[in-house]
């Protein structure tokens, strides 16, 4: 739509509305079990031409592709290409210049409670050459293997993120990791992060035996919601799924990276 | 990050955790007043080439850009070649291709209260003759222009939409026309519907007097609201801007759509 106006709102606002006290009606039960997730995003009558995947990925970017397994298999070498390529590290570069620019505008109280919320997997670290072994995400997700990938702890940083932790640093933000990993795999994930070079992080928060089972966009709300609670103001929050961002409460801005690979919900 | 497990959650469930009955507490009027809006989205260090406004179009489509306000100088002939080009096409059909799976799997009741949401600009209609003679976005938004080829009312339709539209109506949805365009403006914009080829809606909303000067994305909050509270069923909500889909409540499955051009907050 074209505007009467273009302001901008951050993104808390959006669930601000003088509607936002009410749930929505359109939550029953019954709508929830009429959705059928689809095994594998839709792709369009292409043949895996990069056009085609291209708009693939574009819509699982953009949350349009809704719940998926596997990546189309005609699209293997265009996601291999992307997240080898230079794309994968522009686009993330990109969204790190964005966060950088909204980051400089807050103004940091100097208490210890202007925090930053970094999910893990795939934002602070990259599984990549685990992904690489295991078709860059058209396998359908191993738990098992991908648990004794993590116990390696030799995960390389995402050089986008690495950079804009330490600018955030810099500016006085302390940083908040909360991750879909679990209690158990505590150790080899601060193991990983330090390995990878980061470090001064405020909190690492990790599913704890309550938490095994909940979606992880009720996970993470809740635990933004006890950080509030405690009393540190969330400016941002980057994350490579939009279960690491949506439910509320949300972070003032929110920044999706990246992951052509895979879908959680 | 990884799951523990992949569940998909429709998008109403987002804001449905257990924390939902309380504000966030980081909407503050001082935390507002830090956003410093960025006149144009960040571009990376590129030099216009493909990848860099590639990247600075996911960013934009992905709502990591922020509010801006003209499209960077150095691609707008990268906005030009993807508009005109197959990418706005093949993007556009594989959105209506996610959105007709979704919509194939609601169980509509036949009482007329199963609706479909559609924005008006750059969703039903494209206004890319227009856009085309003021350099893609790249000069800022001119109301009195824009108002004058609104009232032409020759927009031709966006083809993945109005097929979406024909499919839907097949499956017994009704469709609900949310625009930002004005209650003045609503005889040239069914005209101009008619001649793109759209038939059958059931409502047409647009602003009345007092919904001037409310951000785009609470004024559509609201209709949404007022829908549900009518006894409409929001199931499906299609449009260019994220201020056309997010606030509560939100349809259960929201479809951002291609929108290199403009933003509106």
């Amino acid at each position: 739509m074209r505007p009467s106006q273009s302001l901008f709102l951050p993104f808390f606002l959006l669930f601000l509305t003088p509607t936002s006290t009410s749930t929505s009606t359109s939550a029953t039960a019954d709508s929830l079990l009429r959705i059928v997730p689809e095994e594998t995003a839709a792709v369009s009558d292409g043949d895996g031409d990069d056009v085609s995947c291209d708009s693939w990925r574009l819509s699982v970017e953009t949350n349009n592709a809704g719940s998926w397994k596997t990546i189309p298999e005609k699209c293997l070498g265009y996601v291999e290409a992307y997240i080898n390529g230079e794309r994968y590290t522009s686009d993330s570069d990109v969204i790190r210049t964005d966060a950088l620019a909204f980051a400089r505008s807050v103004e940091v109280a100097g208490d210890g409670k202007d925090v930053w919320i970094f999910d893990v997997d795939e934002t602070l670290l990259s599984n990549v050459p685990y992904y690489a072994d295991n078709k860059y995400g058209l396998e359908v997700f191993n738990e098992t293997s991908f648990n004794e990938w993590v116990n390696v702890a030799r995960a390389p940083a995402l050089s986008a993120s690495f950079k804009l932790c330490e600018e955030l640093i810099d500016l006085g933000f302390h940083l908040v990791l909360l991750t879909g990993r679990t209690e158990p795999q505590r150790n080899v994930t601060e193991a990983n992060l330090s390995f990878a070079g980061y470090h001064s992080w405020t909190k690492l928060i990790l599913r704890e035996a309550s938490d095994i089972g909940k979606p992880a966009v009720v996970y993470k709300a809740e635990k933004r919601a006890m950080l509030e609670a405690q009393g540190y103001r969330i400016h941002g929050n980057s994350g490579d799924q939009w279960s690491d961002l949506l439910g509320l409460p949300m972070a003032i801005r929110s920044f999706k990276l990246p992951n052509p690979m895979y879908f959680v919900g």
